[in-house]
């Protein structure tokens, strides 16, 4: 194994609390005081897969992530009473930085700084470059390059999207380890001959979330946090 | 200024003795112990901007450096008496992986670590992303992410290796400064409307290097190594 490919929404930050905590003022500027921000934010995040679908499955060409929150979050508008027109567009493309600017779970930034010193490790996310890399600046995530899906031009989890990295890295695929919260995004990986790593986050999703709460297959190791991942790689 | 944005082969790190290092064993146990390293070094490199050229001029699809350094490597063994077919590939493969284990300059990693306070700050080179990432983790290399050629799918000095980076940070160009050792480059990248910094190497090439020593254009910034620039910069 050289290198550690990182899932980043819900795997390395919290995308929900992050976007709740930016949608919260904007949504009280607006008159919708009385919208639950992190029902926003949920609402902003069930249009992603949809919006990603349209690029795999070849209806759009390649469109990088900043452009489909962007145009999510105008869809999402008049769900809350707003309407989407009558926000200054600068006061949207600010919004829409909100992705840029999450927050890392606790273990993350001394978990990936212990993993580095063995390993390559790098995002492996849908998000776009600009958007991992603000994020990491602002975090100190200590990525040592940005991958993902627009370097590939490819989204998780096509096949594209992980052969990709692997052949940009000049590694084969079993010398590369997906690390997600996710397992459908695990079992992707998998299929291509990566290794896997499963780290729940449990608080990722609403109270009483009842997904991705536990290993769906026995992936390579499973850790309850990056520290216990850097500890079960011998780091 | 968001982002500093660095030519890599004679700027960041030393090529020459670099590739001459790892040429020197291998011209010796391929009966070439006459041959000087460091001309077999300016051998292979000569033959690094018609490469790219093919690329350039749509004569070929955009092609990864590793794979044009592997070409130019077996291209030149016969003017050094080896013949490349009866070398095992294994250890051309081997060879050509000199450009992933280039030293820098004894300023650049401590000068790199200071502008990484305030900038953004990435590799853009037409080395490939393996490359360039590989260095860094030899070297110690602090770069934010890897971007050049292969991201921009262009090679410099075309407009677009420097105006798609500008578009992949989400940054005007007036944003980005590249810092280069050669006047052409910042000359390609003043005219996409970036800032430039000029830090001469003057032993980048054979003793008496006649090139790139002195600015040719008033560049914004002109020091003599990365921790003047940083000085430069106010840090």
């Amino acid at each position: 194994m050289r290198a550690l490919l990182f899932d980043v929404f819900g795997t390395v930050v919290d995308w929900r609390g992050g976007v709740a905590r930016e949608a919260a003022p904007f949504l009280a500027r607006h008159g919708a005081d009385n919208a639950d921000p992190f029902v926003f934010a949920d609402a902003w995040r069930r249009r992603y897969q949809p919006a990603m679908e349209a690029v795999r499955n070849g209806r759009r060409p390649f469109t990088r992530l900043d452009v489909l929150h962007r145009e999510n979050l105008a869809a999402i508008l008049p769900d809350f009473g707003i309407d989407p027109v009558r926000v200054p567009a600068v006061e949207l493309d600010e919004l829409n930085l909100a992705w840029h600017r999450l927050d890392p779970w606790p273990d993350a930034v001394a978990g990936l700084t212990r993993l580095k010193r063995r390993y390559i490790i790098a995002p492996l996310s849908n998000g776009n470059i600009a958007l991992l890399l603000n994020m990491a600046k602002r975090a100190g995530l200590p990525w040592d390059a940005i991958l993902g899906a627009e370097v590939a031009q490819a989204y998780k989890p096509t096949p594209e999207s992980y052969l990709r990295t692997a052949d940009i890295l000049a590694l084969r695929p079993h010398e590369l380890c997906l690390v997600a919260a996710h397992n459908g995004d695990l079992a992707a990986a998998r299929s291509c001959g990566f290794k896997t790593a499963f780290v729940p986050r449990p608080t990722e999703h609403e109270a009483g979330q009842t997904i991705d709460l536990h290993p769906e297959q026995n992936w390579d190791v499973i850790a309850d946090d990056f520290g216990a991942l850097a500890g079960k790689l011998g780091l």
